[in-house]
């Protein structure tokens, strides 16, 4: 199994696919664009899930569901936001289809069946939910209202990978809306403050948190924050957003309170997501050339236990300890399976579990169960070691400990080492192509320079960092004055 | 707040609406057909989904995730199952939008952004979980393949009720694989017991299980199992259903596998579905005139604490015995909530909650502070009694018990005295104008029967009851001989 992975240095884009579709977390589907989260896959986005939900509730959000539809009057409602969304949407024009009266057993699209007006399956639900929002905000009393929606989205987008960009992808999108311009910017970055306890703390991946230029901001948004991740090919990820919405949709949609003072006032509005886009952050950056490596935190799968053996006499040895060990680390909330399935050789299930990520893996025999041992594998460095079994449990629990430790500083020493400042457009270049990584360079704050820059490297300021260091300096490409250095990448 | 609430009496219908709306489950959108699942609506939704997902865990099922959209092709591959749905459902037939050169600021349908063939939006995932199941079925090692989904599916229902049936809803459907007929039967009847199981211990809801009729059946199933449960206005409310679709699916998208014996053969299926419609049965079956009542194990909120006091100095005696409360009803995992809001008087919350359905009330003012009571009213029955502070947490643990039971056990009541036997065609249609609920009758076995008794009366046979006792008898409206008696109902 293990052997048919394409290695990162052969051929990075599709070593990444390999673990997504070997290491059974996702596959094509019959859909262009759309993927199929397998069984796999989904229980570590229910593990990503749980924790973010949990992280949401605890900052004073609930959550509620809005229709899968927006009429297309309501995407025009907000200039930037319809420019940034109507190219790439899904459209539903007809609801029925009928039998093909020329070709037994076909259907047609009814034409009899034709919308007033279309609908488009939301690419995001600034629109509807503000609409909503209309009927629910009359006096500063409602405020804040605090609404997040786990929910699929559709984008059409040409160029699909599997998690990474697909047409339709799960997220969820926090909507809320405020009194004032000031309390909606600390929510915003409240939000994106949890995003970066998330993914560093779960994820084990580090992240900066910066805010994006004008030409990178979300359509509709006054500011966009973000989390940017580094890759282990030296490409950044945007790995979640929250805007600050300014007064553009409650004036869109005209959603007005009443202030303590009697007056009339358009609402404050942020919005925020992550998506399962995360899967593939997580995969890029902790996994190697055998397969995935999972983070403990969320591994679907914490440990799993091989059986080696010959005859039912050692069997029923080996499995008399195994029940122990199982108990012992359920007692601890730590999640176990017990492979002694018979069609496969130990060698095997180790090359499999390996590829799947599992944090931890026990091997015991008769011999080990003699020495009051068992041999333990660690996903993350592949060391092996025989740990006497009496408190393996403990001894387990704090080694997934060390290993989502472990992982998080293995990303932090890569990403340390992949910030490089350049001074000159030359240098900026050379970076970019033989090492890659973020770059540090000033830059003029202009729009036309980024798109220039962009233009002629591909590389885009993915942000500038939050409490950034002002500092006078020389923009790398126009080589007019800058105020700071911002942070420029390729990028996912 | 609840005195603006329509009867029950006097319009049912109207009764059920203004529950929903004013108690904040769900609201009307923009979108025809369409319904936002508003904060506390979306709570419940939650905790009936949680208990759900763990029993199809404890089963054996895991999670994964299919596309939103299914190729026109593939859903006419299935012929029951196209004449089932074609006629209701979304249709994508363009991926793009453009500006409107004649009308600035407004988006048209991009006509060469046309779709080569059109997308369904999911009416149910048979099709599209089909045509993956080709590809990860091989051999009976893959077998039984246990999938469930939690998704939003969309039929263009022409009349919509919130929750009761809308053109999208939210559901979880599972897709089964198993090796033989035996197995695929046994697996929905499991399911259809999971089901059973929730709905009367979690929503304090008796169900019948039964068989649907031919008639009745899912399209593309070759049985239906399914779960009735009996509303406060004697209709009936079909609450989850399960099928068996033996080889249907298999055939339409080629999905074979290798018998242990080395042979290619078909393999076989289930599925099996329960929606936010169940959010109406819930509704429908327990609440009163003064709104909402909710179950206690499923209340998104099981306590509020209504503090009664004047002046700062009452009010900090208050918070102080309320925290101790709160505190032990944390600890046996009772979710509580203080509200303790300004301005509202405590008759207003008195009234708020009970229209909320909160399960148990607690008033507390200074003198019961004094007397070392506190005032506990319950939901159910309204009953208020002033109860020893000390080991409130306990009385309450038990009191919530016991609302759940006296739900469940008045609903049977209801249930039980609303199946009436009858053996003549104007007892059948007396008992279904003047009484309501099921009608235990005689049926020859035909279709036509069936559909004449339809067209007639509106009545359709729910179902036949599993075990049902076998009896010979007279059909209630051909006259023919009949075997069994099978149950009639108005139905939602």
């Amino acid at each position: 199994m293990a052997n048919e992975l394409t290695t990162r240095a052969a051929d990075y884009s599709q070593w990444y696919n390999d673990l997504v579709l070997k290491g059974g977390l996702a596959d094509y589907s019959a859909v262009r664009g759309c993927m199929v989260i397998k069984p796999y896959g989904f229980a570590l986005w229910e593990n990503m899930r749980d924790v973010l939900d949990k992280m949401f509730k605890d900052t004073g959000h609930v959550n509620a569901y809005f229709p899968l539809f927006v009429p297309r009057s309501f995407l025009e409602k907000e200039e930037g936001h319809a420019e940034g969304f109507a190219k790439e949407c899904a459209v539903v024009t007809h609801y029925r289809l009928k039998s093909d009266p020329n070709n037994k057993g076909k259907l047609i699209v009814d034409p009899e069946a034709k919308l007033e007006e279309e609908l488009i399956v939301r690419p995001t639900s600034e629109a509807i939910i503000w609409n909503a929002y209309k009927d629910w905000i009359q006096s500063y009393r409602d405020l804040p209202l605090l609404i997040n929606q786990w929910a699929n989205v559709v984008r059409w987008e040409m160029r699909t990978r599997l998690f990474l960009r697909t047409a339709e992808f799960l997220w969820q999108e926090g909507h809320t809306a405020h009194a004032t311009a000031a309390e909606a910017i600390v929510e915003a970055e409240k939000m994106l403050h949890v995003y970066a306890d998330f993914v560093e703390n779960y994820m084990a991946l580090p992240v900066i948190k910066g805010v994006k230029t004008p030409n990178e901001r979300f359509a509709g948004a006054l500011d966009t924050y973000c989390i940017e991740a580094l890759m282990q090919d030296g490409k950044a990820l945007q790995a979640g957003t929250s805007h600050f919405l300014g007064q553009n949709f409650a004036k869109a949609f005209e959603v007005k309170f009443l202030t303590k003072e009697n007056k009339q006032e358009y609402v404050w509005a942020t919005s925020w997501g992550v998506s399962t886009r995360l899967i593939g952050a997580l995969v890029m950056a902790h996994s190697d050339d055998q397969g995935l490596v999972m983070p403990p935190k969320l591994a679907p799968l914490q440990v799993v236990i091989v059986p080696i053996f010959k005859g039912a006499e050692q069997k029923a040895l080996v499995d008399e300890k195994v029940d122990e060990i199982i108990a012992s680390l359920k007692a601890r909330n730590i999640s176990v399976k017990y492979d002694d399935s018979d069609h496969m050789r130990p060698g095997w299930k180790f090359a499999e579990y390996e590829l799947k990520g599992v944090p931890v893996r026990i091997a015991i025999g008769q011999k080990d169960i003699e020495n009051k041992v068992v041999e333990i594998a660690r996903r993350d460095t592949k060391e092996k070691k025989s740990v006497p079994s009496e408190n393996v449990a403990q001894y387990i629990s704090d080694l997934l400990d060390e290993i989502q430790q472990n992982l998080y500083n293995r990303a932090l020493e890569y990403r340390e080492s992949h910030i490089t400042k350049v001074e000159t457009w030359e240098e900026f270049k050379s970076v970019l192509t033989e090492k890659g990584g973020f770059i540090s360079a000033h830059w003029d704050g202009t729009s036309e320079t980024e798109d220039k820059i962009k233009e002629e490297t591909k590389a885009t300021i993915r942000c500038i960092p939050l409490n950034n260091t002002l500092e006078e300096g020389i923009c790398v490409f126009s080589g007019k004055p800058s105020s700071q250095r911002v942070l420029f990448a390729m990028a996912y």
